[in-house]
């Protein structure tokens, strides 16, 4: 089973929406609608793993980072201001040394954002395990989701791509919140790149039932063309909206046949990180 | 360092408090308060890692029923309503085919209390892994704490103890919601009993300043009194206030050194379960 399909089975027994949820499974966050409040609240909450995540002899700040990275990223996607995190941690035991640097990188990252550590979890096991939930804030009804890409929007990214997999995954990538706070009332469909062009241009185009081509890919420099179109872990922004956004405009949007992916006319083939499908760079 | 240890040295780094989070790290929940709603909103989140929070051979639906039922049950300590729940789930390869199972059991109880699924995260590890992240809500203010109690106060628990631990900890144990919900404006204190009577009255003792003393412990059905004053996992909520509260009356808070626990006058030593002092049962 690939991770759309145990993703999918799962979505057809919970509902998607129901009373303060707005959205449930299947978008880069849960969308909350507290009773009576005026904004609406965004969760997320992402695995970061020794040896399937990042590699084994990453510094400590930099697993700090990247942990609160990944999560704060979702919540660009949709447009939103980070508040507070939950941190669960589960670790071998001769890396409890490492926890100060880890909470380095984490809280300076945090800081820089205006993010509270509000909570979280601690256990020992074999394998560093950490898994970060991020709550953030979009005003009412304002969230950017993935489902609103219309046939004639313009295709765009927040910047150039393939420079994580150029560096060997080992840059800590900035999360694109001013972005995402840009394109709120202006981008019909936003997520993020996490695990790559062509496979997250796929679950956007199926979230919204349209096709899209890709005219031109902006690949970053010392990047090749294969990493910028299937490297994953660039956090930059995939959206779509009318022409004249801020970003580099990429390709189009079509009407054909829903989650149909182009390049230059020619098809496609998804090939970015499904951690259930092993069609995996790393 | 030992699991208080190293969130105490977290504590220090993060603020308890700030804007709209009520309460940050060191209670069962952290209480956030949405500008402008009529609810305060709890989160926990809880860890659940096979072989060292269930024995390696229990039953997929079981895994799924506790790893909601750890999270629920931080909720009920603070007197919540649970509203939806976010699931991160790190698995080995051949664990895949339990997942119908595991979502089985976890719905159930989900579905109980009114809980909806609504993310999570999906990787593949070692060691089943997961971490449950539960939202509930509590109307502004109310949110039961563990730093409330005064010395005089009576001290109870919501049912008879040892229970987890008789039964090798094998039983489904059921969130107390209801009776947590009925504590509201009632208790001057409480949290659940997760690692055992005699740490976790150490946790609230000390988060309130004050004493306590044992009179009598009540020992379930095949149970031991070692295992009423030291096993985890029963899940039953440990409370302070008035006398006449529902429940079990156990003993009383005083007022000389903090965190000093007697039994019958006797000084009772900790023994419950810290992931990383390893006084473990487990």
């Amino acid at each position: 089973m690939s991770e759309i399909q145990i993703i999918e089975r799962l979505q057809r027994r919970v509902p998607i929406a129901k009373g303060e949820l707005v959205l449930g499974i299947g978008d880069d966050c849960a969308i909350f609608r507290p009773r009576g409040a005026r904004e609406d609240l965004l969760f997320t909450t992402d695995l970061l793993i020794e040896g399937v995540h990042f590699p084994r002899d990453l510094r400590a700040d930099a697993v700090g980072h990247r942990a609160l990275a990944r999560s704060l990223s979702d919540i660009a996607a949709m447009g939103g201001t980070p508040r507070f995190c939950l941190v669960s941690i589960a670790l071998p035991d001769k890396w409890t040394r490492h926890l100060d640097a880890f909470y380095n990188g984490l809280l300076k990252l945090a800081r820089r954002h205006g993010v509270t550590v509000a909570g979280g979890d601690l256990s020992h096991t074999s394998k560093l395990t950490i898994d970060v939930m991020v709550c953030g804030a979009v005003p009412r009804g304002r969230a950017l989701r993935r489902d609103g890409a219309k046939p004639g929007d313009t295709l765009y990214v927040s910047g150039k791509l393939g420079r994580a997999a150029a560096g060997g995954y080992r840059a800590q990538p900035e999360p694109k919140l001013a972005a995402g706070r840009a394109l709120r009332g202006r981008a019909s469909a936003c997520m993020d790149l996490s695990d790559g062009l062509s496979i997250d241009l796929l679950r956007l185009c199926e979230a919204s039932g349209v096709s899209a081509d890709i005219a031109e890919v902006p690949v970053a420099p010392r990047a090749t063309l294969e990493q910028a179109l299937h490297g994953g872990e660039d956090y930059e922004l995939l959206y779509t909206g009318p022409p004249g956004l801020p970003g580099l405009p990429i390709g189009k949007i079509g009407g054909s046949i829903p989650g149909m992916i182009t390049y230059g006319g020619e098809l496609l083939q998804p090939r970015g990180y499904d951690h259930f499908a092993y069609n995996s760079r790393r």
